[in-house]
């Protein structure tokens, strides 16, 4: 999703004024802070509802026994094809994660494929197979489809728009606004891992890399954890902006301080390699396979003993703290004993990632 | 939609074996008989199940007390604003539409935007707005939304996706299998008005024209026929491909004749010229704000007094009939007192229209 992070203003309300010709920049996709703006100022003045207000990365509409989850998620990464996943596989985790990071059950999808003129069929069809075994792995029906075709030089290969349902029974709260003094946070393994192997894929490297992405359905992880700890408070899946965005947008979503310890976050070393060459922060890099979960510290060993014995959590681990400061910010104590703020991105470090 | 079309093959299992470098065209988007191959081929083999073999415009999910209904559909219209709308009133009553001619309430849309680099954002906030007038006259919630951007030149300045989630009760059965001999077939207004429209906003158009966009959503006068006419058997709105591919997809799911009679058909003047000057069958142009009703014959008056009383159905029109032929097929009596088959187009008469 993103018409995100918009409950982050108190006073959404009230849009910037926009000088007389402003024009898209990639920043605006970015996820940060330039998206955070356009949306204050373009969509929510006009759209704004409880659903949306919520900016949870779900909509969640209540229902006799329980609540319809949906989410929406246009997918355009670039290159189609990299290390460990391709569009196809992205757009199914991306929106199956969205559903279950809400503690609901992602039953139905929809796709939306728009595709250029002169594509590959044989690559089209790659994708859809790819597309069948992410379905086939989360358990996820597709049940709706589009397709649009628009003229060469006016797409790049294909895009695609999942949106999922889910359904979400009243026994659980989940939510970014649920986070609490004295919760843990965990990150269920290595960061920026699909970021970087996008970035590889785009032979923009210097170096040789081994890099895979990380994009999987989280579902069964999610459906596990929760019904064996049902006082979880947050999951959420640190996409687009990274662990920093994510965390950033629950510490305001729940008006809360996190604090992370830098030396704790999990990072495969051809990463931390790659990140340290080419200046990026990893903590800002997307995953598209990885989940944080904030809940009641008393659990979060039993949280980390689930997460190893399953295959897209064998190295979680505890990263940080909700903590009682007076301030809804996010906190880095770094390796050397410092301590600095993780921020939002004012601009784009990865364009066309998810 | 249109992952569409696609039971109108029997042995949709057996996919049609492609050339090595098949490539995407234009006509794959036609809504006609290339995206109708193009879906036997790649998804279907991969997708199938009841939900989407049903080939609606919508998926049904059946609950306790009635079923779920889901759509989608990709808006890439150029250009972006057209005489009687722009892609934001488009994209609202597009899937609006799609959902209401299941019998159901639409209730929730998604929003997901690919936007260009470069784009104004005055533009998109005409767009937005456009998009909110359209949601408060349909009645229908935003809930979750999305922004991506990519580079200039990798879009063509904004394609937005809307995915509807509606829900229908038990009382009404509505849907392209249903059309029985002896029902009559009704259409709300006059054709092709949203197609021309939409070319002649490209100044392809080598006269002045007056042809404006019937884009509106249809639920309101949906919802009226409905309650007063229970035993109504189908609703389509005939959009990509125009009445001739609507009523061939109607004729298919059901497995009867459609006979139409051309004398009846409503057209306006300015588009009769200029579909005559043009070369364009106005019956394979798409519509945006029309309405096919099918429906047992004794009810045809009492639908055509609730149309003709509403401000979209005020030049409906009774125009044809299910028969008792032996043939799935669409045919056409013409003025001339003849005799044709309305087949599907092989390929892509007005691109990127919708």
């Amino acid at each position: 999703m993103a018409l995100q992070d918009q409950s982050i203003f108190e006073n959404a309300s009230c849009p910037i004024l926009l000088p007389h010709d402003s024009r898209i920049v990639m920043g605006h996709g970015s996820g940060g802070r330039m998206t955070r703006d356009l949306i204050r100022q373009v969509f929510l003045p006009l759209f704004s509802n409880p659903a949306l207000d919520a900016a949870n990365d779900f909509a969640s509409i209540p229902s006799q026994d329980g609540e319809l989850i949906i989410s929406t998620d246009n997918h355009i990464v670039s290159p189609l094809f990299f290390p460990g996943g391709d569009i196809g596989r992205l757009a199914i985790c991306g929106t199956v994660n969205d559903i279950a990071v809400s503690g609901a059950k992602p039953l139905y999808l929809t796709a939306g494929f728009i595709i250029e003129e002169g594509f590959l069929i044989e690559e089209l069809a790659r994708i859809v197979s790819s597309m069948k075994s992410a379905l086939e792995e989360s358990g996820v029906l597709m049940v709706a489809g589009d397709t649009k075709v628009v003229e060469k030089g006016k797409a790049d290969g294909v895009f695609i728009n999942t949106t999922g349902v889910g359904w979400r029974s009243n026994n659980f709260i989940i939510g970014g606004a649920n986070a609490r003094p004295g919760d843990a946070v965990l990150i269920s393994g290595t960061l920026a891992d699909h970021g970087i192997a996008v970035l590889s894929a785009r032979g923009e490297l210097a170096l040789e890399s081994s890099i895979q992405s990380d994009v999987a359905p989280l579902n069964g992880l999610i459906d596990t954890l929760l019904h064996t700890l049902p006082e979880i408070h947050v999951f959420r899946d640190p996409t687009r902006g990274g662990l920093a965005t994510t965390l950033n947008e629950i510490a305001h979503q729940s008006h809360v301080e996190i604090v992370l310890d830098e030396k704790t976050i999990p990072l495969s070393l051809p990463v931390k390699t790659c990140c340290e060459m080419l200046g990026f922060d990893p903590l800002y890099v997307a995953n598209e396979g990885k989940l944080v979960i904030i809940l009641p510290e008393k659990d979060a060993n039993a949280a980390l003993d689930i997460l190893k014995r399953h295959k897209y959590g064998s190295q979680a681990a505890s990263i940080g703290s909700i903590t009682y400061g007076k301030k809804t910010r996010v906190l880095l104590k770094t390796l050397i004993g410092g301590t600095r703020i993780l921020d939002l991105l004012s601009g784009e470090m990865l364009p066309r990632i998810c």
